[in-house]
């Protein structure tokens, strides 16, 4: 199980990180969400961290960078399901993830997502096609 | 990482598959959904295996326990992401999966779960609440 599978629903993305991240896991999940981003026109990503119990540093960064990459691709990053002991060590470690905005669950963070799309969309229309 | 996140949206829960299966997991995720089909009143389970380049006849007869859990509970099982090679191994290990319905992704599973959904409520609205 070499890749993190990434799910399409509706205009959003949905990744679900489950298992021990390391660096080619890291690299192959930045290529196909970038990848997926740009040829579903996808507004928004959430990533799942529920199921970790532990972030480091590492995490913290990957998170980040997804959040940037997403962001030049002009989709949102909404991550949901952080334990509380998860948001504790990550302040702890100096990691406020700025630009990234966080939810309780999938619901409220798609939710959150159509409502930033919404406002976006109604600020300019195409953004994404003067590359 | 003891345990696999079920995410619920809307109506219907999602439980995405990625890492080696192996007794105590299947046994944690059983109780876990179970529970929280229960909780929840959700009406549908989708179960994506689009991560899994194979499967076994442990991993078969674990998605169709997860389907039977949840039809007495009322809640139909929907797996989806299911790869061209897991097929072809699932029907020479001799497992159809009875009683489990297949969608190619996420967006179809749920378009199956909503039609399945309404046909039901037409045909009987509080079966749930005759145990």
């Amino acid at each position: 199980m070499e890749r993190i599978p990434i799910l399409k629903m509706g205009d959003f993305l949905l990744v679900t990180i489950q298992v021990d991240m390391h660096d080619r896991l890291v690299t192959t999940l930045q290529d196909d969400l970038t990848l997926m981003i740009s040829r579903s026109g996808a507004t928004g990503v959430l990533i799942d961290i529920s199921s970790l119990d532990m972030v480091d540093s590492f995490i913290g960064r990957m998170i980040g960078n997804i959040a940037g990459m997403s962001r030049v691709l002009d989709a949102e990053t909404v991550v949901v399901g952080m334990r509380p002991a998860v948001a504790i060590t990550l302040v702890e470690l100096g990691l406020s993830l700025p630009g990234v905005r966080t939810a309780l669950d999938v619901e409220k963070g798609m939710a959150l997502l159509r409502s930033a799309t919404r406002r976006r969309s109604g600020e300019a229309d195409d953004g994404r096609d003067e590359g």
